[in-house]
């Protein structure tokens, strides 16, 4: 598979990207296991494809200072809601992952946008149906005191957006 | 269930309503089919949910505006591109359904936004399945000299719509 | 000017509308002021129109639980700031309202698409402009230890959808 | 100021945009006229900003294919609309500029999405203020059989986009 150069561009902030990383990996997540995801939404439309490649595609989105912001964020809230330093309420919608709140998904939109429209799908998919990961957070954000009301909308968006990336690299 | 008035709101235009429905059913697409994906998309939540409760809500989405305007769009577009009255690249995009090509998913999400960011989840979901009508839509659209590349987004926007209206409907 | 019922529809919640009207007015800003600026986004357009007419408009956008949701997240995070209680490099971005960090349009955003997209523009113009109450939180943002980064979009975002719902009231 | 590498990456379509940028010009807009609004937006950030520097940008955001199926499509419901070949009520919305039509807004945001929501008060001021040639598009569109419906908000659009590429660029 072509190797890709991975210069720095001007959307991308290569500072933050070790901060994030290392948020995510506090948080219980780490890259592959974003990468698998977009394997499996990706390897019927290109048999080549490998885990690695995904792999490359996660960290380049995870680059783009507009998808650091949006994890910051998302991952400060929960955070702050496990230590019960959000007030009512937001501390109750978000430690019950209460359906009707949307700003999860507006910000992992975000996160999608990135990459163009065509990741919308990708990411309704994985987040209805947990795959992986994903299906792990949801369940542990069930758990008393536990809160991952947007980091499991934000590992979804992540793995969207990378399919995405691919996509357009592989189209003709 | 209870009983909703059906007053005419400011975001609604009851005279296109006419229009809209019309087109959509010389599309191949009544009403009826697009409340079946809502129903299946809600029933698991509200185990009260009748075909006929999902079909009003539908009638709600189609009611507005903002709906009715990327309805109409979308459904232009398909046509023209069946008429050959599209200049290229365009007509090819819309014929072939080119997988790059991500205005019909723009128009879907302007059609889902008007009841919320909840909506994302369900519309990328039934996208990627393409239960019932949306499946036909899909398989008709291969044939050679027809298009539905925005019409089964449109209708996979609408039913998450009114998924999320009902989803708003019976929160507490 | 025609007389509107107030009836509360399945997307509003009117226990968090007194909430959310506290929450603002503890940030130092009241629904008359937000109406101001939907009055000078709309009266050049509606010759007829009145500060009372716009004021209940903007209390219909406030009552939508979309709104409410972002309103009540955004404010929390400026509160947070102040408190000293976000981690880096969140805290120091939003005390310093930096440029590149989009969550708070992103949120924003989120508002202005529940009456459609003909708010955008209204969206943008005042918030680069920064009229009345806008300019008023923009500076006092700036002083040490304070933070409206996410009020001001907020502000901004309120008054345009204000603006678009009063635009569909009056269209033919 | 720096010069950069202009390699085309995976999201870019180089025979594409030699065809958007004809299609533009055959429309009445050329890039330079874009730039010139590109570099009102950001000159009173970046002294040393150069009109030749927001060309390069502006070049760079109509080499993306997002941008370009955009331009595309919009142009072509424009051209339509002038040649009468749109059925109604689509063709009265568009040869009028209806202003509760919103999907001219929704296509010029999924062009300023593409480099992240810091973009979308830059697209909402000059779609209100209408400068240089958004102004003259917005003008020529009232003429009778003329329709720059979709055009001026592109137009807008990519002068909004190119800002934000270049606000990251001089990003610290």
């Amino acid at each position: 598979m072509e190797q890709e150069k991975q210069k720095p561009s001007r959307l991308e902030d290569l500072n933050q990207y070790e901060i994030v990383v290392q948020r995510l990996l506090e948080r219980g997540v780490n890259l592959e296991e974003i990468a698998e995801i977009t394997y499996d939404l990706q390897k019927k439309y290109i048999p080549e494809l490998t885990l690695e490649y995904c792999l490359i595609h996660v960290g380049k989105v995870v680059k783009k200072r507009e998808v650091q912001h949006a994890v910051i964020t998302g991952l400060e809230l929960d955070i702050l809601a496990e230590k019960g330093l959000l007030s009512e309420p937001l501390s109750s919608m978000l430690l019950n992952d209460y359906g009707l709140y949307g700003i999860d998904e507006v910000m992992a939109l975000s996160i999608v946008n990135v990459y163009g429209s065509i990741g919308f799908t990708n990411f309704g998919y994985v987040d209805k149906l947990k795959p992986g990961i994903i299906g792990k957070l949801d369940e542990e954000g069930k758990l008393p005191g536990k809160c991952n009301t947007f980091l499991d909308d934000i590992v979804g968006a992540i793995a969207a957006a990378a399919a995405s990336s691919i996509a357009h690299r592989f189209s003709k």
